[in-house]
């Protein structure tokens, strides 16, 4: 399913072929939280040339529930998207959302944060729950730590890890090969990614990655990044647990990150990216520009006629001012949300593009040296 | 500017040429309030094939200001909407929306509903803030009384009314003739209409229609429907007073209404409506169908994988199911009030290309009846 066609140092060029269609990597995931990526229509993300979207599996397992999302025909066709999707476990939103978490070896239990309903989330689940969205993509259940933690703690967190994920695999393999009762499969063809997790430590990720690959996967991914170490610890930790998954298997870094975290982390190997940063900045008014980051909010763009980014192509750049998105983020309107989020899905998905044609051209240095250049100017707000 | 082309009974179908095109009535007018009709981008309501959006001047007046938007070239350019542009005056969101409101023969003052700054709009005013934003077609400042009235408060309403389209039409004529210092004319060929007010009381309905004739404008509007009345002394009101104008000129009915009225008014002479409902409701979950009237946020749509309408051809209809609108509506996600928004302004803009064409036709009268069944059915919501 996936191929490497290009590489440049330890950057990668490839193409992942899902039931879905292909995938160009290294590849941006915009995430699609309850089922839609925020203010954008399955349109606008073609628009943008998404070619893969994320949903997040606590989310849609709560509300309107993967049974009823299975009787629709599965997320595809539930939310008008015909290209991939990956989703997630579920694990890292129960232990960063859901309230009164009590884990032990045989899952989490968990209140819901919409309705304080009970809830249990066990490997076995989480893949049902996936096999029953039909995603192409669907990630084990990991345990994600509370930081700061012991090295002892963590040891015992990656433990936890391998064991579901050996859960997860068998429940996978069970599914494919005859199916388990009450659960629909509404994707034949999804594949299954184990996580490595065992934060900063390279001697803890090197077992976790162990044990990960020697269950045997369709793909890795590299979590438990992002979460409040610096962005050198991050790069270090992804530059020694790249090289130790297999070479000819996608490699996904979880929740990551900023345009220049994601051309580092190329370049020490990943193929797969997710993170909110540019849809929720946006509705924040933080737009990624090729001149740095753009708080459109700032007064000095009221008569700015100029379009957020001058040497962006997008919907929004090629139509309205600053002038005009800084009014309407003043007057709280629903298409400033939107414009914004167009505007920064669309260069971080132009970003990527030009990260995997510097790759084929063997000038992935070039690109990357540029791109710091314009994270690393002044802001345009001092 | 004005052509009528067919006749159907008192229903009639035109073309309106203005600088920025040529608009086909009847004719709905999405409300545009703050730059921005809620929720849809140009290529949206291009895509519902809107041909002239409301800008309100009220709002635009005060955030982002009318002099900011002529610097910017206008409220065509800073919106992005190359196709025509209807102002109101201001006055009907002053008398509804603002605080501390005194009104005398000079104008009205008022304190800004956003943060309570001091204002004054005069009929002058009035003009020239529209001159500014560059409208193609501009209203006079008109007084919007409380209700109830008495026929004596009404009577002085309509005087002062009458008084202040005389001020109204006289500064337009000075910025036509060579300008106002300080204002710049985004628009040169911008119309004036006047309004007529007077209540659902005939012989004040005729005064004022006499009036506002004798000033002279490009099109004439009756306003101060709406606010409470009966649809039956509505209607009255409109079969009386359209006659009361002149044949050869638009006519435009102020803030109305649901699909019932524009069809019931198209049948008494009317070429211009607008309205809040459509928009608005839309981010409340009521969507306008075929089928009557329908609300999203109903549990019975949970499971319904029928479009919103099964006879519309709009964008959300073609490709969303009233589960997952309903979905989107339960979740709060921004995307379910623009793909709700975008459903009910290509119903309304549909149903009046139905009118046209049935007038165009001489089928007027069986279109009517049609759209009355559509909304006097059981309703999808019991």
């Amino acid at each position: 399913m996936f191929e490497v066609t290009h590489r440049d140092g330890a950057a990668r060029r490839g193409t992942l072929t899902t039931p879905h269609g292909v995938v160009e990597t290294p590849v941006f995931m915009p995430v699609g939280t309850q089922g839609t990526v925020k203010a954008m229509t399955p349109r606008d993300l073609e628009d943008v040339r998404a070619s893969i979207v994320l949903g997040n599996t606590y989310h849609l397992y709560l509300r309107p529930g993967d049974d009823l999302i299975a009787r629709r025909g599965g997320l595809h066709r539930f939310m008008g998207w015909s290209r991939p999707l990956l989703t997630d476990s579920g694990g890292y939103q129960v232990f960063s959302l859901a309230a009164r978490r009590t884990i032990d070896d045989g899952g989490v239990r968990f209140r819901s944060h919409l309705d304080g309903a009970a809830y249990e989330l066990t490997p076995e689940k989480a893949v049902d729950i996936q096999a029953q969205l039909g995603s192409d993509i669907a990630m084990v259940l990991d345990e994600c730590p509370a930081l700061p933690a012991t090295d002892e703690e963590m040891r015992r967190s990656i433990e936890l890890t391998a064991r579901w994920a050996v859960r997860c695999r068998e429940r996978m393999l069970e599914l494919r090969a005859g199916g388990v009762s009450g659960v629909t499969i509404s994707n034949g063809g999804q594949a299954q990614f184990g996580i490595v997790q065992g934060g900063t430590s390279p001697n803890l990720r090197q077992l976790s990655a162990e044990w990960t690959v020697a269950v045997g996967f369709e793909g890795y991914a590299i979590g438990g990044l992002s979460v409040g170490e610096s962005p050198e610890e991050m790069y270090q930790t992804v530059e020694t647990t790249a090289p130790l998954l297999p070479p000819t298997q996608p490699r996904y870094l979880m929740g990551v990150g900023t345009p220049v975290d994601l051309v580092e982390c190329v370049a020490r190997g990943i193929d797969m990216f997710d993170c909110v940063m540019p849809t929720r900045n946006a509705r924040n008014g933080q737009l990624f520009t090729s001149e740095g980051i753009l708080n459109i909010k700032n007064a000095r763009f009221a008569e700015d006629d100029s379009p957020a980014d001058p040497a962006c192509q997008c919907y929004t750049c090629r139509h309205f001012s600053r002038a005009y998105l800084r009014h309407l983020f003043v007057a709280g309107e629903i298409i400033g949300s939107a414009l914004n989020t167009l505007h920064n899905l669309y260069y971080y998905l132009d970003t990527m593009q030009g990260i995997r044609d510097a790759i084929a051209l063997g000038t992935f240095e070039k690109f990357r040296q540029s791109l710091h250049r314009s994270f690393s100017r002044r802001s345009l707000n001092p």
